[in-house]
């Protein structure tokens, strides 16, 4: 049995042992802030944290005064969720002299009505158009694998602060990539839902058409356990943000009959390191998966992700890209700059052809329930590293990243990341893809690979 | 009782004469074929007449294999529309070495499965990007109230062929307000039902996210048997397609009890010509209609309608520019050039708006159930007219002549045109505007203000 106040511990086993007695949730932030004090100038993974919030809040626990499935659970949040009285910084110096959140992020307040505690804001890739986990302005969030390398972006610190065990459960959003390339790169549990699935009230937007939010963790269960806790409509009607009062109802299914698996072919076959497909090959084996299937015009949909996510970037921060521009990290005002050049046309081509694309796609699951692909095409790069050999063939590490993420989310199918630990070097993921509100069948993939010792955390 | 085979009668009349067996299909065909070609030299309505085709159709009418509520009514339809065994002009030269079509547009095969029997292709501006009814290749669809005058567009020649009594019922389609304008400046009724409700199957695009098809006639009733026989799926399902056995059955609700009638003010009550404004005066008088409403934002609509216009149009059109400019009319290729510059974050800019401006007018309908606008700023200028005055101020008659109408297509909502004739002038419209799927309210108005003697086709 893992201490629950250690750094192992995950989610469900620290709700578990507060929902008992068997632990009080003020020990749980205690043992929490003393390993972010800790940690931090290593991982460099928080930028606010809320110590006073996260005591009340455990004592008000201790007292009785709240209940659910992540009782007395330290939770911390990527900096583009709102957390009330701070800024909203998005990873951006700018954002800092704007107003204060009134009140917390949807999913913030899903998570506290369920029990959790939050303890803090996280490190991340200026306004989300990032792969690296590297900031202008606040510095990278490194990875505890090995703090000379990238944490992954552009939840960087979503990633960074789950793998150095600072805290059980952080939150992450991805709109090309930016859960999943971190979980890989930490070598954690990751869940990219399906787009539309949770909401995205009260957090900082990017690109519209594809900005998903989802959870980073130790276990597969605790994706699952805080899933569950963040689905639903968000009004604060307690009907519907209040958990049962059984908080040990079954959430994952156990085990994979019945559920067919594929190996994604073509294009997420090639264009990545051996180790990216040793991985999928080692979770094929697991799992007996033999087949392939073909994701038809992967490329182009990166491509259109691509000119998507700049014109929609573009749009949102033209006003600050006017009257600011000087306070941008140079690399990501020359991205929104060039995204504002592009011309709509090309936009309503992609569009077109994303819903194409998508049609196809949704096809291969009448066939396959879950789809196995890289979900990096490297281990974590060195922190400044810009470029990077693949193939033979040099590319920019930054939009290399997400090869294999982007033409999944751009249709907004629900992923999860199962992490594959290597003995002697950098932990990677392999990407589990399901339909459309399928979340289940990724995660029953996730969490079996997980009992089979496949798919693990890193060792704490 | 109107002679079935005069100029006067209308769909509804001939359908009725033909099922008692009171005249000939064949004979309703000939007397078309006989106006049509007495009035084209001047009219310049069609460019393709299939005379062998609708032959043939009444022939198999008369020998009773076909049935349905428009039994050997003749229809013509807007160039877009795909006839089987003719290139799909879209009034455009380019198009005229494309493939033919092979099968006949949804549309035109649900009006025939209703009885109807197409006759032809009518004129129309080039690739609908226009108001006035001029085309640089076929020239110039004539108002039949004046010859020297323009029909309006781009469904100038459904417009000019219905007002000529070449046809009683012609198909229009409308983007920015090209069935209305027509309706408008020829004096006739007009119906732009609810976006997405009719099947665009077999017809040429403009802008994918405002296009809609929809019928011009000279009755309120023959816009609601017409409309009624489109809707559905567009399958070639009998159950869907065939009409019921009782082709008597009432169509429209009598009077206008319980409907609550309002006048657009502030932007819909300027930038006009007195007359447009007169003839909305006259319609709400003849209802008694008194209160106003405001749709907000709506030159902001405008201008959000522009920008996506031009990029979608752009978008649309990239390969025949690069390919063949020279054989675009340079007015449509202009636009479209411009179009192809203009930045997708205007893109974006415009359709967030959009969602925005659609969600504050629908709230508009929770306090009343029809919306009058005049159709027109003005009636029909000259053909070649360029320029127009309009409060004093100078203005490009092509732009101007859809102020009214796209704010109000822009979000897809139904509206019907009731004509008014003006003694010694030329006839205007005014938009009847109702919400979403609510095409029975606007085709109710149309039909009191016919009864009344308020609203008429033409005098034939």
């Amino acid at each position: 049995m893992t201490d629950p106040l250690s750094k192992a511990a995950t989610a469900t086993e620290i709700a578990g042992a507060v929902m008992s007695g068997k632990v009080k949730a003020a020990a749980v932030i205690d043992a929490t802030l003393k390993r972010i004090e800790a940690a931090e100038p290593t991982i460099n993974a928080f930028t606010d944290v809320v110590a006073a919030r996260a005591r009340k809040r455990a004592a008000e626990i201790d007292a009785g005064l709240h209940r659910g499935p992540l009782l007395g659970v330290p939770f911390a949040v990527k900096n583009l969720f709102d957390i009330a009285g701070l800024p909203t910084r998005a990873g951006s110096k700018i954002n800092v002299d704007g107003p204060k959140a009134e009140r917390d992020g949807a999913l913030v307040r899903k998570l506290e009505a369920a029990g959790a505690i939050l303890v803090g804001g996280l490190n991340m890739g200026e306004y989300a158009y990032d792969f690296t986990g590297e900031n202008a302005h606040y510095g990278p969030s490194r990875n505890p694998h090995d703090p000379t390398r990238m944490s992954g972006g552009s939840s960087g610190g979503s990633g960074a602060a789950v793998a150095a065990g600072e805290v059980p459960l952080a939150l992450g959003s991805d709109t090309n990539g930016s859960i999943r390339v971190p979980s890989s790169l930490c070598g954690l549990f990751g869940l990219k839902p399906t787009y539309g699935r949770l909401s995205r009230a009260g957090s900082f937007p990017f690109v519209d058409s594809f900005d998903h939010l989802g959870p980073i963790a130790r276990s597969a269960e605790d994706l699952a356990l805080s899933f569950d806790a963040m689905q639903g409509w968000d009004s604060d009607d307690p009907v519907c943000t209040d958990r049962p009062a059984d908080p040990t109802l079954p959430r994952l299914v156990e085990g994979i009959d019945g559920l067919r698996i594929a190996i994604a072919g073509d294009y997420f076959a090639k264009g990545g390191e051996p180790e990216a497909f040793e991985a999928v090959a080692t979770v094929a084996g697991a799992l007996g998966a033999t087949k392939t299937v073909v994701l038809p015009q992967a490329a182009a949909a990166r491509a259109a992700a691509y000119v998507i996510t700049a014109i929609e970037g573009a749009q949102l921060h033209l006003p600050r890209l006017r009257t600011r521009p000087q306070d941008f990290d140079p690399d990501t005002r020359e991205r929104f700059m060039a995204g504002a050049l592009l011309p709509g046309a090309w936009y309503v081509k992609a569009q077109r052809f994303r819903r194409q694309y998508r049609a196809r796609v949704l096809r291969l699951f009448e066939e396959v329930d879950v789809i196995l692909a890289p979900a990096t095409p490297c281990t974590a790069p060195k922190l400044g590293q810009k470029m990077m050999t693949i193939g033979g063939v040099e590319l920019p590490v930054r939009a290399n990243l997400g090869v294999f993420t982007q033409p999944i989310s751009f249709i907004g199918l629900p992923v999860a990341v199962a992490p594959l630990q290597r003995p002697g070097g950098p932990p990677i993921g392999v990407q589990l893809i399901a339909k459309p509100y399928n979340e289940q069948a990724a995660l029953r993939v996730a969490a079996h690979l997980q009992k089979l010792g496949v798919a693990a955390a890193p060792p704490a």
